[in-house]
């Protein structure tokens, strides 16, 4: 990581963003709690406060970053609507944006992808269409469909107004710790990571406001090929196993604007396996009563690994930590296997 | 229902008193959401909307009634303490209350009360003590105590500033809905109802701001106390069977101020059985993916029930409904249970 005067510009600029993304999304998206949690605190010896953006609307932050994009769209492009491919947390984010805007929406969904998803996404009213047997397939043809209908192709991480739409994340988290525990600091913060936009608009906004957090991306080791690429200097592609925490499974585009800010800003990625995933989910939903996907759950098995390192610094003893709860969308039935110890 | 003057001067002097309540409250509790459900209003034919108190602190809407009476307490019986009876919300969000202003509480549970919840109320860091072999003994315990220490017995709903308390969900209620829709009013509102604290101070501000609006009052037909109490015309006592909706479970305590109330001003009463409760909490985990217990379920559950009516009015269709989600805490082997179909 070097801090170099254009580097140090470029992240300004970048908060400044956020900033603006912030005033724009303030009326829509959900101002979501920013608590700390009794049982969590007492157990791993810290104060470890979560970000609910499992109560965002569409059950997701992606919520956010979509709406953020439809905001930021000319009169004209609002006109055209939009394309995107995903059968879940983007897609339904997107449609409830597009929804809220009144802007066409068609939402492409792999041929086997789960009719619950599609029901979600087709309840706010988006399009539905059917193409390509898995996720590479779907995207490239949302993208020609976008390029001959003259639409705008919304990508789920590739997009600096995105990432700015997660990045307010950050900026409630600042606003509301400062209200709680004046002049108080975060030591760390746990976000998990898929294609990265999450990390990169959360780091973006903390580290500017905070510059001694230590952000750290937690990833599924089934699927954790954001903190491969960031290893191996650049964006790699890698067979990924199947993992509880299907939201940020799947590869990284190439030229992914999420790869040099992930290089710049995280400070420790974190692999966790999926009984560990599974055990957090289970304990969170125990605790706190509320149902968390398994991208959040991944998040709160890294924090207990980070916990595991006893006092050794970076830990979570002695420490304040701020954990990201990406979601809520999980099926029943993949719910009811995480919690009788199954999953 | 009479309307007499008198009758009407002391409600209005309650709605006076809850927006006093929301005025101490508002700084600390949650402002939880209050937003139409799309799934519910698709399948029924009307506007459902859901007031999402399972997500206030402490996972239950008690934590306002609780929190209220305390600052409402004199600077001597604050030095005093507080004492309750509860293993369950009212007891959590009397401890969680104590624990933010700083007030000594003594809780006292059954002998037989689930380890899980004394856990919860003492996280919060009040004084768990087991008398009683049943919520009767204890609470007759709890208030000889009160009574020998001079500290406050706080009651879960026998209390006006309990109550006032409760309804600032109300106030809400009318303020998001009011943001949302313009000029909007709600045609009916459904709330689960034990004791009865809840549906009072709902019902009295409500009806104060939106006289047409009609309350309808839930209960598990396993334990429909206050509903058989208002139709015989006084307090009954009646046996009680088991039922998911803990929180609603029980007695009414003779010469209890909510009665009167539920008397004036609940215009209509849904008695729901188990196996409608549990259908409930488990369509509303997949469509919404969060957690409720079981008095919420009963809710929904009644909602159902009215929607069942068809056009005959009062139903659902083309109606614009709001419902009461009063709860989320519910045990993990219950929810797995309601989750499988054999809650």
């Amino acid at each position: 990581m070097t801090d170099d005067s254009s580097q140090l510009r470029e992240r300004a600029q970048l908060a400044a963003s956020i900033l603006d993304a912030r005033d724009r999304l303030r009326a829509h998206v959900r101002r979501t709690p920013f608590d700390r949690s009794l049982p969590l605190s007492a157990r791993l010896g810290g104060e470890v406060w979560l970000k609910d953006e499992h109560l965002q609307h569409t059950g997701s932050f992606k919520a956010r970053g979509a709406l953020h994009k439809i905001l930021t769209l000319s009169p004209i492009q609002r006109a055209q609507g939009v394309v995107a491919a995903s059968s879940g947390n983007h897609g339904a984010g997107l449609a409830w944006a597009c929804r809220l805007q009144g802007v066409r929406a068609v939402i492409f969904v792999p041929e086997q992808a789960s009719p619950a998803k599609v029901a979600m996404i087709e309840r706010y009213g988006a399009e539905v269409r059917h193409e390509g047997v898995d996720g590479v397939d779907t995207e490239a043809h949302a993208r020609a469909v976008a390029e001959r209908d003259g639409s705008t192709y919304v990508s789920p991480y590739n997009d600096l107004d995105v990432i700015c739409g997660q990045g307010t994340i950050a900026v409630e988290i600042v606003e509301q710790l400062t209200a709680q525990v004046p002049d108080g600091v975060l030591d760390a913060i746990v976000v998990a990571v898929g294609g990265g936009g999450l990390i990169a608009g959360i780091a973006a906004y903390l580290k500017h406001v905070m510059p001694t957090v230590r952000v750290i991306g937690a990833l599924p080791a089934n699927s954790p090929v954001m903190a491969e690429s960031v290893a191996a200097g650049r964006i790699i592609t890698r067979t990924s196993f199947p993992t509880l925490s299907d939201g940020t499974a799947g590869g990284i585009e190439p030229g992914a604007v999420t790869f040099p800010l992930c290089q710049a800003l995280v400070d420790q990625w974190i692999q966790v396996d999926e009984g560990a995933i599974a055990a957090s989910m289970r304990r969170y939903v125990e605790e706190h009563h509320q149902v968390i996907e398994g991208a959040a759950g991944v998040a709160l098995a890294a924090l207990e690994r980070l916990a595991e390192s006893g006092d050794a610094a970076p830990s979570v003893h002695g420490a304040r930590v701020g954990v990201v709860l990406c979601g809520a969308n999980i099926s029943t039935s993949t719910l009811v296997d995480v919690l009788q110890g199954t999953g």
